[in-house]
């Protein structure tokens, strides 16, 4: 493992897909959405002065299309064509950024047609994608003449709804390139994970483990696809905060993930105990947490629905807990009034693709299917994803179990349940805030293919791990 | 070292300023900008859809002003008062984000009058300056009924333009708070370096490098004040790739610095042999470099003017070049002909503060004395400050050699030295790419205090930092 985490062993470098990746993506596009179309890469955005910015990360359209952040770039398609259009390259930022692709360059590595951004011409009737950003929108409302709103795809309409139902009939069941990209940020994420377990010990702050588990992604040459979660108080299910230090007894959930500089993310999630021992109570749990996150797993099959791999999960732990004695009464009937989301008060998972949460760009438009709604239910109500699943979409798969004051506390949310928790129970495990386990499995036509499996997950090995890395 | 780098040693825990910095702080302003003002924190960037976003970082004034990150928080000052307009705490993301800090917490913690952002009123007449994105800008400019941009304020004008200059009053010179949070970031800073030094051997990746600083500075609870150059194409001024493989013979550049929670930059350089030993030639160049930097440095005094630093830099690199041979003539003439910039493209540094190039969202208005403008000479073209210093001002000083294709290749550049530069002299010097050696610079009463001393920089004691990381 050093070999590989110290970056030395180069096999974990990204390797990019060949341009007719592209090209068949592009092709698949005209068949689907023959009229024109925008899809704009977008600008960086300033940190705290024009000059200092945020790294650049091009919107996720135009690089499932395109496969490079460039940016100020936009790809145009339409009548059986895709043109490329750019910045042209700037003779003064040689000096400052090197050496310059020249659109004949881009032309040939990417295997489009290159024009400079201003040949662009674009009108109203083009369709496009709203970007994340208002910088961006202004620019592409600018151009198009029509206004486009930035931020969530949930209200489109027109030629607009058109060509977002287009991208995700496209986006949701990988290609091959796809599940390969999803393939290399996972075994970098593997890296992050076993550096995180080998860096944890007491009196450490969260920071430190979070800076181990970093240094693995950027030495490999990929970002994170999303703010590290690096915490002793899983309860906080997104826990932003790393200055805590961890006791002994503590357990350390962390949620972190790679991306490819192509955009391509992992999502993963382990959760494992500073001492480098879980207590009996901790084991208890985890491995209640595990019995759960294998039969979703298990349930993650083509032609099964999303919202039953998020019910297996629930059902499953409400019997755990039923088991346990945390909850008195009848498991199915606990679970039906919405037991789970007392301590599973997530969605089981969701999309994931070139978006850790793939697609939430264009709203619920993605993770729901036609005709299906999001739940004001407990146990349903923050489930990201309610679709039949098909070979060639990625999924996580997240249950946790969470001691959550803000719920447990809440005397509206806890009276259905008064009966049924035996809290006198549940303090035995007061040694556990929170714990989540979380894989990324792709639907395959028999069944799954859970990606990150080789990342320490069962107590014994996460143990083992520690072990080894603490040299005993 | 390896105590501290690892984060066992808490020592570099950022220290926060005590309430009463941002209260004297507010007071200054209030005696020199009565008027009403309003100062933004702004809002979130989303990286690739909204959920997904860049760590919050609220815009320098406001940070100078209050010290914390609040994300879409306002500080509204006038008529001898300040009052902190916050969103309310959210019921629903304390499930995510944990406790929220009530209004009367943060009015105790921050010892400010606290209030819903809803109460806030605003009317066209008062004064503000420019955030940085558009989407700020927008919501600013709803909240004030007059149009506010985004990006550089180089063009205020009434009293936004007086605030401007009010803040830049106020900020060049730095109080004893804004002095400790430089030295913490630059103590940070020093960590990721000589981690860097440790992580460095010859067929690494240059993001393995990166990775070792960027640890350093994440375990500690900063974060990087700007995107970290850290390469074996020194040459290439802003270089933001990692992806090479570094050679035995290579130099590694590295221009990397930490940031505090408060926002306060440290911005350092170090140039080091991948090899552990500097060859014979790049140790001629690193010295010429070291020796126009400590120049550069002892003309750093209260009363100097900075263009006279750089002069100075600038001078001593083109005499140093005629020593060696590689340029010929006059040293003074061939200075006043621009010859510096052929090697030395740069200015020799800036202001440093809350922003890495101190206030460069206000445009030259900080960096430039009023009645003083940019320069069009090959020289001083990109020189970002021409003030005459002051005891409490921070600046780098970061002269360089660089052998620059873009410069050395092009005919019309070239051609006013053609008979002055020796190429068969300089081609001795083919295993010098780029060199920069970068410190932060106070000026004192006194003089000046070099934060960043303690941060190897003689050939002697970066060979011994390596040997002794390689524990040899």
């Amino acid at each position: 493992m050093t070999a590989s985490q110290n970056g030395s062993d180069s096999t974990l470098w990204p390797t990019p897909s060949a341009a007719r990746v592209f090209s068949e993506r592009r092709r698949r596009l005209l068949d689907r959405y023959p009229e024109p179309a925008l899809f704009v890469a977008g600008f960086c955005r300033p940190r705290n002065f024009p000059a200092n910015q945020h790294a650049f990360r091009a919107e996720s359209h135009f690089l499932y299309l395109v496969g490079r952040s460039l940016e100020g770039a936009v790809l145009s398609t339409g009548g059986g064509n895709a043109v490329l259009y750019v910045p042209p390259p700037d003779a003064e930022a040689v000096l400052w950024a090197g050496p310059q692709s020249s659109l004949a360059d881009l032309e040939k590595e990417l295997e489009i047609a290159v024009r400079p951004i201003d040949e662009l011409s674009a009108s109203p009737e083009l369709a496009t994608l709203p970007p994340q950003d208002g910088d961006t929108a202004e620019w592409l409302s600018e151009r198009l003449g029509r206004d486009v709103d930035s931020g969530s795809g949930d209200d489109l309409d027109g030629a607009d709804a058109k060509l977002a139902d287009v991208m995700v009939e496209l986006r949701l069941r990988h290609d091959a390139a796809a599940a390969a990209q999803i393939r290399q940020a996972v075994a970098v994420t593997e890296l992050a994970h076993r550096g995180g377990m080998a860096a944890t010990r007491p009196a450490i702050r969260e920071a430190v483990v979070r800076a181990a588990m970093e240094q693995a992604i950027i030495a490999n040459g990929m970002t994170c696809s999303y703010g590290s979660i690096v915490t002793g108080h899983g309860e906080v299910l997104h826990n932003e905060r790393h200055d805590g230090v961890l006791e002994p007894a503590d357990l350390v959930l962390a949620d972190v993930g790679a991306e490819t500089p192509e955009g391509w993310a992992a999502d993963i999630t382990r959760t494992w105990p500073v001492s480098g021992h879980y207590t009996s109570t901790q084991r208890t749990i985890y491995e209640l947490v595990l019995d759960v996150q294998r039969a979703a797993i298990d349930a993650v099959q083509p032609g099964a629905s999303y919202r039953d791999v998020h019910h297996t999960a629930g059902r499953r732990l409400v019997s755990g807990l039923v088991e346990l004695g945390i909850l008195r009464g009848d498991a199915q009937e606990l679970f039906e009034r919405g037991a789970a989301a007392l301590f599973f008060p997530h969605g089981v998972g969701h999309l994931l693709g070139l978006d850790v949460h793939d697609m939430e760009d264009l709203g619920d438009r993605a993770g729901y299917a036609a005709g299906r709604k999001r739940s004001t239910s407990a146990t349903d109500r923050f489930l990201r994803l309610d679709r039949d699943l098909e070979a060639g979409m990625a999924v996580t798969v997240e249950p946790g179990f969470y001691r959550i004051p803000a719920i447990l506390d809440d005397s509206e949310r806890v009276a259905p349940f008064v009966d049924a928790l035996n809290r006198d129970e549940l303090d035995k495990f007061s040694d556990v805030r929170g714990i989540r386990i979380e894989d990324d499995v792709l639907v395959t036509a028999e069944g799954n293919d859970v990606l990150s499996r080789s990342i320490p997950k069962h107590p014994g090995d996460v143990e083992a791990t520690m072990r080894e890395a603490r040299g005993g």
